[in-house]
């Protein structure tokens, strides 16, 4: 399985990550053998992304398992340093279900538990790279086999996953096909996660891009410079109703009154049919000083308060394409995922 | 004439200013007596504003003037010292016509500049404090008499004007009426002027506001929490099409499709009825480095180009009301400015 940008590796003595913290200044590896590291580099973002943190969390029991032979350490530490890796961020569901998948394997050895969890690894990749084929077939039927202007919004690229992407899956494909124009990438206000990974991966693949500001992504499709706006997804209610990252459903909005595509790529997991629609999805209210200041320094002024939700939510009816790992779903059509549960 | 934030003023012998540059942090005045301090303070923007820009202008006249006197120009180099004030920035059209109002009154001497260029900072201000007034009126019947959640982008306040402001203009009233609840202010990337300039006058005034990210704008809007937005504006074309900064038809759509009002503020002299639609506003492309660095530092990698439109244009059909000096037009409803005119 070939992974350019692999955020998470196995060197065979050690976990290596990709310090996220560092992007896009200077490509940094770091190479973790011991749990109090890598509960560190979780919580300090040095791994991010729902679907990375999950392979980082199976892989890290591996890394306790060897801790704990070097160690000579007995079962109830083995037990407490594999739960602090579960809880190292308590809102990301995937960190817990991918030290959950593997935890059956412990009392069989390190060995296994290696197994299956690099078998996560490369299910997570075979699920993104068929994501992004599925992607690109439903936007050259829908829009023709023709080089694409593409836009994009926060990162759900290969640093988000195990190494391969979801919405830049499927840029990365149309990539492959020659089928990409352009890209515009939002740099993804407070955090930038735009502006510092999307274009950083999409400078390394050798995808012509621009960073805008998010302000500027409506008046980009309303004045006809995309073909379709592509992103990913961290929650996505039974009825299709979809919860990305903050200036998401503004972009929805415009591809509606452009009429083109608004395509959501995210994996079954993230599906969740315990959440009927959108109203059930909580929305992470983050700390006021990620807006407030930049770098330590204040950009308003004393006193200021910020309104600053993580994600919003995003309608059915605006989702015009969900590009799964098993096909599309033409959401806004009616096929929503309640149907196909 | 009360004006509490007064970007500039005339204190007898200089041009006093605010510092743009330096807020929120530092509140700092800086009192302009000659020419080229002036032209200096425009180019960097201590001074910013189209109206403000006027005024500055204007008052610049009676600078020269006196710098004339004090220095025995001649009338080439007075003549010279106006043109460069006038042309000092060549985007903001209504520097040059400040200039063009006090310059038949040079022949007269400083004292008749002076006396026109107050009079052109006091219709300023009475002019912003009609608008103020007649978008006040408007809200209170179409939303009820009651503490209103506002919504606005950039800085279309005191500091943009001689000292009363626009879309700001009619917060403030509304506020002294005490029908303002909350008022949430986009950050307005890439230039923060949001965050750094419209927090700082709502904090000045007392008005309960948050800081957003303005990627947030659509989704505050959509999830209940905004009563109406109100903006400033650029240029307005005979149709009622409207350049703003860019970020603003976003939130248009976002108000039309929350079924709220999406209100803009602003003077006739900002009609332009040689434009007659918005594709003839041309749109200024600014620097990359605004988008992909901050304070000198990039966010972005090495080779990154970035999109940065410095205005967006929102099609008249968006714009439930235009709040003028002499009324309010429901441009959205057909009373378009070229029906006025």
């Amino acid at each position: 399985m070939t992974a350019d940008i692999a955020p998470i590796a196995w060197t065979g003595d050690a976990l290596r990550l990709v310090d996220q913290t560092l992007l896009p200044a200077r490509l940094v590896h770091r190479d973790v053998t011991e749990v109090d590291d890598l509960v560190d580099a979780i919580r300090r973002l040095v791994v991010r992304g729902a679907p990375a943190l999950g392979v980082a969390g199976a892989l890290g029991v591996v890394l306790a398992l060897r801790q704990a032979e070097r160690e000579n350490w007995d079962a109830a530490t083995l037990d407490s340093a594999i739960s602090r890796i579960r809880e190292a961020r308590p809102t990301a569901v995937n960190l817990a279900s991918g030290v959950d998948r593997v935890r059956p394997f412990v009392k069989k050895g390190a060995e296994a538990v290696l197994t299956e969890a690099l078998a996560l690894l490369d299910e997570d990749i075979e699920g993104n790279r068929a994501i992004g084929r599925h992607g690109a077939d439903w936007l050259a039927a829908r829009l023709g086999d023709r080089p694409l202007r593409l836009l994009t919004h926060c990162n759900a690229g290969a640093l988000a996953t195990a190494g391969w992407g979801t919405a830049l899956g499927v840029v990365r494909e149309l990539h492959m096909r020659n089928r990409v124009e352009v890209v515009y990438a939002d740099e993804t206000r407070p955090l930038l996660q735009g502006s510092r990974l999307t274009a950083w991966e999409l400078e390394q693949l050798g995808v012509a891009y621009y960073v805008q500001p998010d302000g500027a992504a409506a008046s980009t499709i309303l004045r006809g410079h995309v073909d379709a706006a592509i992103v990913g997804a961290d929650r996505i209610a039974a009825n299709g109703d979809t919860a990305n990252k903050i200036g998401t459903v503004g972009i929805a909005l415009a591809c509606a009154a452009a009429g083109i595509p608004f395509v959501v790529a995210a994996p079954w997991s993230t599906i969740d049919p315990a959440t009927a629609d959108g109203t059930q999805i909580p929305i992470e209210q983050r700390d006021s000083a990620e807006v407030l200041s930049y770098a330590g320094d204040p950009v308003a002024p004393p006193g200021a308060r910020a309104h600053n939700p993580a994600f919003d939510v995003t309608p059915a009816r605006l989702v015009t394409a969900l590009a799964t790992e098993t096909g599309v779903l033409e959401v806004a059509a009616g096929r929503t995922p309640a149907l196909s549960l």
